[in-house]
């Protein structure tokens, strides 16, 4: 084991928990494989900047994997699923993806267990928090756990018993601010990340929306300035 | 319940297992939404077949999803897994998505599962076999168990204890000629299903491929007529 590093598989959406997450595995002493999923124009700055984050980490590989969910995606639109209020319909289009994708971390990590038996590694890395999105089924302890013992069975070495899959999660009971506090620790440039959901043609920040709240909170909490580039004033009305 | 019928996702590759499950399905009283999946130009002759299928079930809707397994897959041909010998090249190519592309079931399942959350549907019919196929660990009994266990884990519907997922395999303990019964009992017209890796540009079966081959002899143990369309007389050499 002393000829090479680990392999470890890590979920990137270049936003802030998953950056942290593979920055954690990083500093495990893994060779870091990210990847990540093209499932509509709306992500084109996730994608850019897991791209640029896949650079500065250094990573051994990074693949983006288009994903087709918006076929499945589409139908809860017409069907008689709740749809949220008080937003714009710009707005709503560009969440609905994120919010109404059902069993997408199940997807995701599906696409991850396939890379993870190709390259023989048994750690798949994913920035789950069961802390700031509690009222998501597939972001609890239970369902990793249900995941890793069915990856555990779904695969060739799983049947052979020569490796075991781990499906790691080192954000899982972190809060934002101790996500931030983590990831300041390791190095990571938190100006390359993205989280918003409706960001400036340019890429900027809407400083508005829930992501960026929730983002913006945790650098005040954790006592760091928030390198976060925003359109404007936006976030300084937030700054109470 | 009366006012409608419940809504099954039915995987269907086209071939004879899926079709077989589609009209156990729909035997069963289920209003049938039939998902296949588009992973590259070999494909074309399935999911025609699919398509047809489709029509003749009468589904209230065939969804086809594209995905990206050459990128994953594609890793495998440059790693040092181990490749079949003795075939030409043009059939390892049309046959290493099928072969090696790792956790496929759990891959397809999973798109499953979105989608029968969208629909609110709480059955996912599958015609995986462990007889058949005993040396795939994703058709085994106890991967579907935990594939159903963290598909209830991993959805709203789980969560709020609305509707219980059940990961449906009627053909799992069947043998191929067994499976060939039941269908022709049910009315599936198997000249329509196509199983052969390696069909002519026509989509003639080769009738000397491992799926040929297993396909013929349920035939033969069954004591019904073949009805592949086949290659000039291919199988019949092997009618011994």
């Amino acid at each position: 084991m002393t000829h090479s590093l680990k392999k470890a598989v890590v979920l990137s959406s270049g936003g802030l928990d998953s950056t942290t997450a593979m920055a954690i595995a990083r500093s495990e002493g893994f060779e870091i494989y990210s990847l990540s999923f093209d499932y509509g124009q709306r992500h084109a700055f996730e994608l850019t900047a897991a791209k640029k984050i896949a650079e500065r980490l250094q990573v051994a590989r990074h693949l983006v994997i288009a994903i087709d969910l918006h076929t499945i995606g589409g139908s809860a639109l017409t069907s008689d699923l709740e749809v949220p209020k008080s937003r714009t319909p710009e707005t709503m289009t560009s969440e609905i993806p994120i919010t109404y994708v059902p069993a997408r971390n199940t997807i995701f990590l599906s696409y991850a267990l396939a890379w993870a038996e190709v390259l023989e590694s048994s750690d798949i890395f994913i920035g789950v928090n069961a802390i700031d999105y509690s009222g998501y089924p597939d972001c609890r302890p239970e369902f990793i756990s249900a995941f890793e013992h069915m990856a555990n069975l779904a695969t060739k070495t799983g049947v052979e018993g020569k490796t075991r899959v781990h499906i790691r999660t080192p954000l899982l009971h972190l809060n934002k601010a101790q996500i931030i506090l983590e990831g300041t620790r390791l190095g990571v440039d938190y100006s390359m990340t993205h989280s918003c959901y409706d960001p400036s043609p340019e890429g900027l920040a809407c400083g508005q929306c829930d992501s960026c709240i929730l983002r913006h909170k945790g650098f005040m909490e954790a006592g760091i300035p928030d390198p976060t580039p925003y359109q404007g004033t936006a976030v300084r009305n937030q700054d109470v």
